[in-house]
């Protein structure tokens, strides 16, 4: 879609930034830092990654809900390691005198667990299963960099409650198997590796991560599953009453799947040193029809070629290039 | 979907409340002034009305695209007008030293127009229309109320640019047509007014409301639309090459739709003493199959009911009532 002048395996960076731009995937001009326009190409290609996952959460019962952006400071000091390990990196709202200051969501868990918090009062509520695509927004300290490190993060979050470890553990595979099937359809390469100690999620018992290559070797983390272990239900004090008729305290998963970094792999692993190159599942446009028109014959010709888009149209994204300023060679 | 206790002409904030929480549409007990949870039907409803208005923008032209969630008080008070009106309510992000302040979008002119400045160039750019579907934010300070009256609205906005006052003029109808349209699909009632000076839109030249009826008689202004003459094009030096090769300023309008209060207007409109009614067209569940069980013949019953549910599936949203501990009637 737009010939780069950089090389891919030469100077990834500058091949990366070049090809988002061109191929009209993100503008990163905009002038507060790590926070970038999804042109169309990147709004559409957003899209589908998000149909393509919440398809395959549906499938398996989670619900769609959607919570709020903000939490209050109560509500996020309530888990001790969660908020070593977003404290420094969250955007407060500081409402002037009056009303409390506002956390911004680095991610859900202080959001929805007080919600859990009312919802769920017996083994007949579990396991509960329900997720959200939204941004979520963190403040990178380092240099933010398009659709890799951004401070705005376009993502869905998945959290789950059990009766049991075992199910808990039961679902840390189902996720495993949601995140592969649908990083296989967008035709991504990645490794599952569980994170050592220090790089697990804050508050977490442990967590898994998928991990994508980029050219120049370095890393690129799309997605991650956490098993919560009962650290989250008790500190929200998530209560329910067991089959025995006593009370306990559940057990929690959340899985977290960046669509921008997800975009970012596709783009790494399949471009060229002639630009974008996509996998038809994710392409805006998955065939062009270029008309060779003939002298005199020129309107039988593109006709045709109208009847063919048409034909194609109903089951591929299909555009008819009917352009007569330039020659089918140069299209 | 649920009997409720109040009745609709008597109490109808009561009613509301009442069956938005019984109908599993919004819990408004998140603990933070003015942001709810949408819950599974809500999170359906919210869906369903964006894919809708979205077909119809996209059959327009109008390009989707996603811009940030802040601008740079810089940038937010560059036209006169719009900070007057706006910077009562807008939630701010202090940073503390050595980053700016950001100002969370009540609404994206101040976001979206600085990059406009770079896209545009020449005539041939235009007419430029772009939309995205986002939550804006604005810090209410009257009481809040769930759907309508929210600090976290999530709405649809269009903004587009024109060579000449007569195409923005021309555009305003289009989006008349394109809002009606979508009101109409969802069966809601609406008045369209154009809005005295006082109740403009903050830099606009005039702004037509759509305004759905409540029960208690109040008004509920579902979607805006604005003529922004050039006042913004000039405040934030959008400028084009002119046929003629001059130099000129563009027109501009933009238009909002309200997802939370069109839901509110259809729940409002459509409900009754007895509960949620919804159109068909928004329904999370359109057809509930209840098989009669008679002796000896339950399981020829519920395996044809079973086939009846898959028919009907591939065209509607059905659902198979098999719960065996309740009768048929009590369904």
């Amino acid at each position: 879609m737009s010939v780069s002048a950089s090389k891919k395996f030469e100077n990834f960076s500058e091949w990366f930034d070049d090809v988002i731009f061109r191929a009209r995937i993100v503008d990163n001009r905009f002038p507060v830092k790590g926070f970038s326009v999804y042109l169309e190409n990147g709004a559409f290609m957003l899209d589908i990654i998000r149909k393509l996952l919440e398809d395959e959460l549906e499938k398996t019962g989670h619900k769609k809900m959607y919570f709020p952006l903000v939490t209050s400071e109560e509500l996020f000091r309530k888990e001790a390691e969660h908020i070593k390990g977003f404290s420094k990196e969250v955007f407060v709202i500081d409402q002037g005198s009056g009303e409390q200051r506002l956390i911004i969501r680095p991610t859900s868990e202080t959001i929805m667990y007080p919600m859990f918090k009312l919802w769920i009062r017996s083994h007949a509520d579990l396991p509960f299963k329900v997720h959200q695509s939204v941004n979520v927004y963190r403040r990178e300290t380092k240099a933010t960099r398009a659709l890799y490190r951004v401070r705005e993060i376009p993502w869905n979050e998945a959290h789950t409650v059990h009766e049991t470890a075992a199910e808990a553990e039961k679902q840390v595979r189902e996720a495993m198997q949601i995140y592969e099937t649908v990083l296989r359809k967008l035709c991504i390469g990645y490794i599952i590796l569980k994170r050592p100690d220090f790089d697990k999620f804050a508050g977490a018992v442990y967590s898994i991560a998928f991990d994508a290559w980029n050219p120049d070797g370095k890393v690129n983390q799309v997605a991650t599953i956490h098993n919560l272990g009962r650290n989250f239900a008790k500190a929200y004090e998530i209560e329910f009453e067991k089959r025995d008729g006593s009370r306990g305290t559940p057990y929690q998963t959340c899985y977290g799947f960046g669509f921008s970094r997800v975009m970012a792999a596709i783009i790494a692993q399949h471009g060229d040193d002639r630009g974008l190159v996509l996998p038809p599942i994710i392409a805006p446009t998955q065939v062009v029809i270029i008309p060779i028109p003939f002298k005199g014959q020129e309107k039988q010709i593109l006709d045709y070629a109208s009847k063919v888009k048409d034909m194609l149209a109903s089951r591929w994204r299909t555009v008819l290039d009917d352009r007569d300023d330039i020659t089918p060679g140069e299209k």
